[in-house]
């Protein structure tokens, strides 16, 4: 008897994650979760999240939540994503409203500006999908009109081609290790200490392949960075003992280099 | 007689934005935008948007369309923000759904999550209040639950109370110069290049009071950094010229502080 992998991740069936999730597990039995916040706090051990998109940037739940809650990195999987115009109408003329997840509505303005469309932001793509009324349209994959039964008037209306989206598997075991995801907290609030602490990877020559800059929530301006560096083992343990120099430093985990 | 000064902003009636736009400028007259495209299109020359906050960050659409559009920032504005819990029912009890801007429901996740209800997001916090059905909420300021007349069942709902938005104002005269806005551009990628241009400011001795990575768009990690220098004028050409002979440097304009 085949053994499924129990996967807590985004929800509902027929998403861009479940899509980049099956590309990952050999046997995924996915445990939808309906957000972000839900997925971290799933009692399943293992997760699957999106950290970073080709046109939205990071994903700032993610970022924040890698932060607060205690997981380990194990590995990344890339994903290109095709969104397609789903309708019960037949005709794009009828179209009045748009609805879709926050990051897919910001990578179709051009085709939103274009018509003039009203815009309805939902948990999820394939939520969408199921929310429509007349009039209204969807911005999810061809699988998602698959599975509701509904017509697909145009294939691929994103803004860019370059549509692309990471994503983090957490804990269980890491294959590899090539790079590190870490939270960098500047202990103060100093001229040149994001420079300072970037010093500490230029001096181990170790690339950062991400930075970004999140707040603490503390007080406005005051900022954490989550990076991604380009090593592991000893020398990233060096650039870690400069770093805790300048301020706190969490290792999320080591994990191989995601195929491209 | 008086004359009104036409600026461009996020609306409706009753938004925050409209809120810390009444405290920058002394005779208002508001041409309300639907989204911050529209306020960057809008053929009203001075315009007013967010550009960060306390618990969400950088507000991404700003910066990207300050990188985009052809606009010069001249000032900037603090307003502290306190969402209040909105609705047609009189007890919290019998609510279920909770409708709002994004950023407002990401900054009440508390007591959202204690009550398990479910969002749905709001082009704004003021359309909210107005979509609101039997059994929903909304999280607004306390004036669009006067403007609309619906009760307030709870003041200052959010997670914190640090909860600052911090506005830019586009276009015109600036009163002072004391930081600066830039857009800079990586001309490649390659190990330590933003410790580099960061050199460019810890070399003039110049704090960065705030940086952003944001997608180029054209390739998954390709970024480019929005950065605000608390330096003008002459010492601030320095860095740049500096900064130029790593990439390209958009200087969006130079500005007095806000009043904290």
């Amino acid at each position: 008897m085949k053994e499924f992998l129990k996967v807590a991740l985004l929800g509902p069936e027929g998403t861009y994650t479940h899509q980049a999730a099956e590309k990952y597990f050999e046997d995924l039995e996915p445990e939808f979760c309906s957000t972000i916040r839900e997925v971290f706090e799933s009692e399943v051990q293992k997760k699957f999240v999106p950290v970073e998109n080709s046109l939205g940037g990071g994903v700032t739940d993610t970022i924040d939540f890698l932060r607060e809650y205690d997981e380990e990195v194990v590995g990344e999987v890339e994903l290109g994503i095709q969104h397609a115009l789903i309708s019960e109408e037949e005709k794009i003329s009828d179209i009045e409203k748009v609805r879709s997840h926050p990051q897919a509505l910001a990578q179709c303005q051009e085709l939103i500006s274009a018509h003039g469309w009203t815009e309805k932001e939902s948990n999820s793509t394939s939520e969408a999908v199921g929310d429509m009324g007349a009039g209204e349209a969807a911005l999810a994959s061809e699988i998602a009109a698959e599975i509701n039964g509904k017509n697909i008037l145009e294939k691929s209306v994103q803004d860019r081609d370059v549509n692309v989206t990471r994503f983090l598997v957490l804990n269980g075991e890491s294959e590899a290790e090539e790079k590190t995801s870490l939270i960098l907290e500047p202990g103060e609030d100093r001229p040149g200490l994001l420079h300072a602490m970037l010093s500490c990877f230029a001096g181990h020559q170790i690339n950062l392949s991400h930075i970004q800059s999140r707040p603490t929530k503390e007080k406005l301006g005051e900022y954490y960075f989550y990076v991604e560096a380009e090593a592991a083992g000893e020398k990233l343990q060096r650039a870690e003992k400069c770093l805790e120099t300048y301020g706190e430093v969490q290792n999320l985990g080591s994990y191989p280099e995601a195929e491209k």
